[in-house]
């Protein structure tokens, strides 16, 4: 491709990652060689440092640097509710509308027949002690407007009706077929406002 | 945007990159981070290394690990032509082709009056030099149909032609697979003004 094994090496690497492809490594590559005291040096250690010190939260699964993530420590987050979501890519989503202000449950995907995704290998068990030990009132289910997210946000729901406690969805602006990531935060923000109880 | 410094700024940093951007970087982070050690350490130990070896070829501007690069002073490379592109990535283009059997320039960019780039700020004269030193016979400009691509042919070809040097140019038209309605007014002009006999 170019003409060190090196260089190869790293347009490979790059080339794999989601949205990327050969093209856009090369020149991200090439790019990055142009300018590699400012580039390569910086990013290399930032990649170290993360790689070094990102750690999944043992409360809800988000992605921090610490055992518990600074939402679920934050006493301003303590209010109550908490929004159920797929993936720490709709927690992120969800934080840059700026909305939501209880806490949240990352549930690593969804059920799925298909490839013998049952509750225990998501985050729900989880979810349900928290119920208790946090005196959950709310919980605001962000699940993507998908099949699977459909009937996981259903069997949530009734796991948590016989607890009594409310259970919501985000109902309007999130389209059929479409994921919270890709949303603008307006919509995200309009959704939560006019969020129903299921 | 995430709940910790560190991947904000990692974050902020890919999504600097050509190609990618705010999302494609966020996506490309957590993907990284759920496989930190498959991938974010070898990517970090990947850029240190490019980081530390790459340089720019003293000869023709190509990018390899040493002051010249393999191209250059691969014997069965030296058969008098020379191919002159405007970036490494065309060069690299090229290679992918798999058909030119000679050597490269890599000029660093097209003249621009509206830039203030003349000759001096690209790698035209060393070019010139080159072509006593090499004893080259043909040089095939491969530059970009673009107006400042075809003004740089234009120069570099009038150089050349007090030298005696045969100069050609990469053949305008229609591309493999290329569908008519598709293409631009441009090419399908040029298309038709270099049509031959079948
Ligand atoms: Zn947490
Ligand atoms: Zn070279």
């Amino acid at each position: 491709m170019s003409s060190t094994k090196d260089i190869d090496a790293l347009i490979a690497m790059m080339a794999k990652l989601p949205g990327l492809g050969p093209r856009s490594a090369r020149r991200a590559v090439l790019h990055m060689i142009k300018k590699r005291a400012l580039l390569m040096t910086p990013l290399s250690d930032s990649l170290q440092k993360v790689a070094a010190t990102a750690r999944e939260c043992v409360t809800c699964g988000n992605i921090g640097t610490s055992e518990v993530c600074d939402i679920c420590t934050s006493e301003k987050r303590a209010n109550g509710e908490i929004c159920v979501v797929e993936d720490v890519a709709d927690l992120w989503a969800m934080e840059r509308s700026g909305v939501f202000k209880g806490r949240y449950h990352v549930l690593g995907g969804t059920l799925s027949a298909l490839d013998a995704i049952g509750p225990e290998e998501l985050r729900i068990p989880k979810l349900m002690a928290r119920m208790a030990d946090e005196n959950i009132t709310e919980v605001i289910l962000a699940l993507n407007a998908t099949i699977d997210g459909q009937t996981t946000a259903h069997y949530i729901a009734g796991e948590l009706e016989t607890r009594g406690v409310k259970v919501t969805s985000l109902a309007q602006g999130v389209p059929i077929g479409g994921e919270l990531d890709y949303l603008d935060d307006g919509t995200i923000s309009a959704a939560l406002k006019a969020r129903k109880a299921l």
